[in-house]
């Protein structure tokens, strides 16, 4: 199971030398994981409000080629590992040309801790939020 | 009264015209803002602490001249009114040239409502935080 | 004549106040901007090819209530004042509820330059582009 | 050989969770690879000036420990590898405690093509500055 989220590139994130900032790709693998998290029926906003903060602890990012204003963006996202308090998503971007056809412009990983957001400490998604473990686990 | 903030243009707030992107003057404003309240000898860290947010009502900005990427800034900030639950500071931002010579970029202001962080209501800075208030008021 | 952009609130736009900070307003209204130019069958892209370039000389923003992350947003754009080396945008920017009404989270205006992108001098929209000058001023 | 570079958090770098987001982990190596090549006694602005830019291939973040708002930095930044036409980057990140004691809050590396900035295809960066080569490669 995977997910893919569309934007349109923005003025504000290309840089002096003409293309998309690198720092915009993990806001955009971001875009990507709010949507994929929605997909199994709960939000983002809603495993927060359950106590729960998902702070990233590694990102990775590989860039093939550039992105520039007001490119057709689609990302790809899709969970490939869930343990009990570490979960690991993968993106891919790629740009949509106006023929239809798609460049990919890079790809990337995101490791993500699952922690109380009171205590700060590591917590078991499985106890906490049993539901949605089970449904990510189901996709693998 | 006012403070001077100096920085450093970042190659990431540097957009395809080849100059800094206009959205980060406030942020500029901001560090701007986090020293002039550093002077009153509390941080905002420590008013939020205490309970009160100082979200913005309206933000205005005048654009003179572009800055580049590496370019030396500086940022004077003061304060120019405070109410009860409402302040509003001004800002000049400058180049400083390899000379030392300065030259404007552009100036703006910010306002800003004082408010609870619990309810979001506005809140007397004067009852809440009276030895701050008097500080502030002094300087005008 | 105006535009609507729709957007859903990042969360690397969010501040730790727990809202959208100040700063993406401007970035927004970008957004709003690129679509309402692309509405006249020309997009920016195609502007700045022709060599001209549109930078801000003045930005305002007015901030009525805060946004937050996930919230669907529309901003809606159209311009108000196009001289021979000048043009002014205005945008409202409104948040849509799960109902499908909304709330007016802002509004702003944001006056620009229009200027050649070699000399960084003004430039006669009407002489370079006197289609789409014409196009815009129609829709007074 | 390396740099440090010194920032202070700024409140637009914080999100939601209360602590900094990580896509300004590349900002700040970005600050950090900035104050990097000045030692060299050229600046990065200097180089994209002869016609070469240094586009990112890969970036790798670890995050151990979060960054507050008005958290002192310090950003540690040396090079690892040179090629003809590709440079790597390591950086770690510390927090500055106000009794001085420093904790890291992370590390990371950026991996860069040199192109030049007419063409966008691969440069021999020894062949284009090979006074600036031969000093990258005297640090290893």
């Amino acid at each position: 199971m995977h997910t893919r989220s569309y934007l349109t590139v923005r003025y504000a994130e290309t840089d002096r030398m003409g293309f998309v900032h690198h720092s915009n790709y993990p806001i955009w693998y971001e875009v990507g994981r709010t949507d994929y998290i929605k997909s199994y029926g709960i939000s983002y906003s809603d495993i927060e409000k359950a106590g729960i903060l998902m702070p990233l602890t590694n990102l990775s990012c590989n860039f093939l080629k550039p992105a520039n204003y007001e490119d057709k963006i689609v990302v790809r996202t899709w969970a490939i590992e869930l343990k009990a308090a570490h979960i690991q998503f993968t993106y891919t971007v790629k740009k949509i040309n106006e023929d239809g056809t798609q460049e990919e412009l890079g790809y990337g990983s995101t490791e993500h801790g699952i922690i109380d957001s009171k205590t700060l400490r590591p917590v078991s998604l499985k106890k906490r939020m049993p539901e949605l473990y089970e449904k990510i686990k189901a996709t693998f």
